[in-house]
């Protein structure tokens, strides 16, 4: 299945998904993943042998606690690159030896499966890199059953604010929002989750913020979600602020700093993912989206 | 008792209360209690019997709150003025008709009750407006008694995001920010809680943001808070930035506008408070404050 220009691009196209697939940026994802694993995932759980797509699957953060929760659900994972999906394959590997996953190489605009074929769709980080968030939306209808749920998590990083506040810091992340914009994507698509799922057709929509909140009294916190989350996920957009003619070395080294110090002593920091819940209409199936088709890369792990 | 310049203002020095003090202004408050009464008082439950100071209750809107939650505990209201203190008292009658609270009316920085004289203070939308909280809250630990608890509740209104965005909104907010720190205050008081409460001496300090988020499928709260609270407060400083030059009368209906936008159809909105709890130590009433006075005007309702 070929890489489109709107989707999580491959490694080879990496300059149009904003974080890169480095290494670190992968490290990154997993601290992540821990870290907020209870925040974003509670209230998450499929029973067993309901049939679950997890669409656009990264590296597998995601996927690693969707299988904790819902150990007995059938999980299937989708990502367009197949480096992630080599990593996210490893991730699980090692976090739940044994765990059956369906793992399939495919475009989320276009996927390889049968009309209503899922009675759940997990959508994780995603929606914040699209073009047309509302257009892959509604096309995932086709391979949810009717009556079946569709969850999204997304951030907004202008919900991001600190003690002590800090000018620069907030110019840095309005870089990386602004990045995200040049490439098509919404950094601040938190917000507009209810309004996108209701202009998808789906049905009982409901969004709540799920916030990370976080002080002295949590250095585990500190450390996993201010510093090795949210600092380095702006710190990763460096290169690409600097060539865009953004900031200056020494702007985004004041920037950067700033969020330091509120990782620091007397540090406070403040960011609001929201989840979002919704059902799809009965002949969601029949919403004029293409057929099945038999392509993409399938492989049980 | 006399008005300082750092506390909550008189009606006769108005000017210091970045909010006003109009009838407009009392039933702003009095529906941002109902609304908001869930969130900001879960949790908070004091036991019959025990002796709970209510530092700063304005026109009684948490009074209302605190009473209905806890009907047992023998509260103290203080306000430092009495045309605060005289709508407080009418809406708790109003409320809880025979609820019996004692009301007083006293500069917070000097209370007139002996030391260690409560078990429990709580303290709601006073902090932001104070020129030196770590002071006031460090005097207000004389009058707790070593072990008992502190209750504070603050907003953040740099928390506030919406769809759809809007500059001239943001603006707005801006001025908001800018008139209460140039009255001494500070509308972003909501992220300093935690160490604010730690440079005041006191301990086991938790602090945990209470989020408000309302899109189209809560019109109650698209009404009662985005509306009727929040666009209210913002539009509530009209005048005062206007004559300060902060803004223009077009530019400022522009930035109400978006507000209103955002409680139109597809609107969303987030603000978050922030609930910190915090126990006094032992000692805490010997921490040189000054001693009892028997200044102030107790009336029992």
């Amino acid at each position: 299945m070929e890489t489109t220009t709107t989707g999580r691009r491959s490694p080879d196209d990496a300059v149009g998904y904003v974080h890169g697939y480095t290494d670190l940026e992968a490290r990154r994802l997993d601290d992540q993943a821990g870290v907020l694993a209870g925040l974003l995932h509670g209230g998450t759980r499929y029973p067993a042998g309901s049939r679950v797509l997890e669409v656009g699957c990264g590296v597998g953060a995601q996927t690693v606690q969707l299988i904790g929760g819902s150990p007995g659900a059938e999980l299937t994972a989708v990502d367009v690159s197949a480096g992630s999906l080599a990593r996210a394959r490893a991730a699980v590997a090692a976090a739940h030896p044994g765990a059956a996953v369906t793992w399939v190489r495919a475009d989320l605009h276009d996927l390889p499966f049968a009309d209503a074929e899922f009675d759940h769709l997990f959508v994780c980080f995603v929606l914040e890199h699209l073009a047309d968030p509302v257009a892959a939306l509604a096309g995932l209808r086709r391979v949810l059953r009717p009556g079946g749920t569709l969850t999204v998590i997304e951030g907004d990083h202008a919900s991001a604010f600190f003690h002590p506040d800090s000018a620069p810091a907030r110019a840095a992340i309005g870089h990386l929002i602004a990045l995200q914009a040049a490439a098509g994507g919404d950094g601040l698509i938190g917000r507009r989750l209810h309004p996108l799922l209701d202009a998808a057709g789906y049905e009982r929509v409901t969004v709540e913020p799920r916030t990370m909140y976080v002080d002295g009294s949590r250095p585990d916190l500190v450390q996993g979600f201010v510093r090795d989350t949210f600092t380095a996920m702006v710190g990763s957009v460096r290169e690409d602020a600097l060539a865009a003619g953004l900031t200056t070395p020494d702007e985004w080294e004041r920037g950067i700093d700033g969020l330091r110090r509120a990782a620091g002593p007397g540090g406070t920091f403040h960011y609001a993912f929201f989840k979002a819940t919704a059902v799809a209409p009965a002949g969601g199936a029949a919403a004029g989206q293409a057929p099945p088709r038999a392509s993409g890369s399938t492989s049980r792990a």
